[in-house]
């Protein structure tokens, strides 16, 4: 593919993937004030960019068979955990911005979970088998991510067993 | 906020969305190949990066009330419609890369829509009401949006009308 269009493309799969978690985001918000309507619009298009997204992800080549896939998740949790967190929470810390240290030291503290789910994940499917948590738990504040039972309390940011969502 | 914590917040809401979105369309790939499981975990990781981008988000104060939240969507797909996509469009077909033409020109004609949803949506708001459809139905293909209805052929793409995604 032409270095442009694909340039053009990554930056294209950057703002619809954008668009999708802010409207997300937004349909949450019209949801608590009661606007229904509103926030099913809000999901409705974040759908639509999500298949804009595919769209551009797919004309990437960036769709493997699913080893694959799955080493390009490994490849970014580890970035994320040894180079991007790292510098981000330090600077947070540096430039004494509270809520940003919070932010990247939760995100941080859940990628290295999600890193060894997705290692965990390879060994499985390269044996030809399914992974294999029935039921994962995601804490709604910090994201933290636990396999078969939620805890009793979050270990990253506190919260109870009853504030997780079941997936 | 200081500039390289804002920054590198950005930055971090940016890597956040890639990283759900790319979830998201890994999770169907795997439920395609029959790992139901694997499509699971991928989905609740997805959901935990959702976590982490609105932890950011909110972190980067870009969390209004309503009718600055629907103001942020219609800047954004107004810059989509005049300035991103025509770009990208027009680029493609110059380097004759045919599924980004085709990816492109999807997105462009969407937006449309969508900011002219969203301008409604203010209007609404602003008088003090919800949103006014009932149904929202996507094109899974291209994204085409239509209210109350879906049309019998996506006059975008041809999809079928049994294909749209009601919401
Ligand atoms: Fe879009
Ligand atoms: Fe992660
Ligand atoms: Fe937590
Ligand atoms: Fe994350
Ligand atoms: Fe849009
Ligand atoms: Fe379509």
């Amino acid at each position: 593919m032409r270095e442009m269009t694909k340039k053009f493309l990554e930056d294209a799969f950057a703002g619809e993937s954008m668009a999708h978690m802010k409207y997300l985001i937004f349909a949450d918000e019209a949801e608590k004030k009661g606007l229904k309507k509103l926030a099913n619009a809000f999901r409705a298009i974040a759908y639509a960019e999500f298949v804009h997204a595919r769209n551009h992800f797919r004309a990437l080549k960036k769709l493997g068979d699913t080893p694959d896939n799955i080493k390009s998740c490994i490849a970014g949790e580890t970035f994320e955990i040894e180079e991007m967190y790292p510098v981000y929470k330090e600077t947070a810390k540096l430039q004494e911005e509270k809520e940003a240290q919070i932010s990247t030291h939760y995100a941080l503290e859940a990628e290295k979970i999600h890193a060894e789910m997705y290692k965990k994940a390879l060994n499985l499917v390269n044996e030809g088998q399914d992974y294999d948590a029935e039921k994962i738990y995601i804490c709604p504040v910090c994201g933290y991510t636990a396999e078969d039972v939620a805890p009793e309390k979050c270990p990253v940011c506190g919260a109870p067993k009853s504030a997780f969502v079941e997936f």
